[in-house]
């Protein structure tokens, strides 16, 4: 049997439902026996900048409003890498696993990762919006699919007993 | 071993450069030892109206144009195929190979494909066009991504030496 080759599997994962998805998916369909996949899960956390236009708008709170978004949005991205972690824990296979967290405008981060770190894929779930929402919200998966060189993989939630 | 569940992998092949590579890149990447995964390579002619349409424009030509067209776009469509041939040809492991030749809008076509086929994922190969050229071209891969259900994986021809 030959040996596989190693590949670097990035999937982006938030607090969404459609990136456990992803996550799930990419352990089922990229990770066989014996392969030597690396699986780089990738969290964003919003600018900083975000906390910073919350201030100018003049809120006000008592105590520090931007320590205390910093602490949830701690929580949060260890809520999410502790959700992916479950789903990963009960994967029958041993596989190599990163952790990254970044900072910035998701796409944009997502991009310069996936070049960054060459890696050889990129797995994404998305959200099924109708036309109207996509418009407004954008898609983090169209504006990666159209920029990064490596396969993209768009993962939707799929319904129930299907 | 626990035994992989089988999957049913539509994978789009046009007379492009980029299609072939999607090819290769799912032989290599979805198709591990032992899988019951089954390949189906789906190739999809023009709809004939565009036929009829270069009648009605008044060209002249000595013999039948329709039947000398199908000629070619049947040769083409054997061609695509065996190309396709030759890369599985090659693959080292055994796999399930079904091939089915729609006729119409490729998009809509494959969109349809998907759905009736009950696909567990579509493979196809994208341009890597610019702003304008894919304003003007539309995107199969954009459209597909958008409407089919199960996961869609967009492979771009890598450049080479990479």
């Amino acid at each position: 049997m030959e040996e596989t080759k190693e590949r670097k599997i990035v999937v982006a994962v938030d607090e969404s439902e459609e990136s456990m998805e992803a996550l799930s998916w990419s352990l089922d369909n990229l990770f066989p026996y014996g392969s030597n996949n690396t699986l780089i899960l990738l969290y964003v956390k919003p600018s900083l900048s975000v906390y910073s236009s919350l201030d100018a708008a003049g809120f006000i709170v008592t105590g520090d409003p931007v320590a205390a978004l910093k602490k949830y949005e701690h929580e949060l991205a260890e809520s999410v890498l502790a959700r992916s972690h479950t789903l990963y824990h009960n994967f029958e296979s041993d596989i190599n696993i990163e952790r990254r967290v970044g900072r910035g405008d998701a796409k944009e981060v997502i991009c310069n990762a996936v070049e960054k770190l060459r890696a050889d894929m990129l797995v994404i779930g998305t959200h099924d919006y109708g036309f109207f929402k996509r418009a407004l919200l954008g898609s983090v998966s169209d504006y990666c699919a159209k920029r990064v060189k490596c396969p993209v993989i768009i993962v939707k939630k799929q319904p129930q007993n299907n």
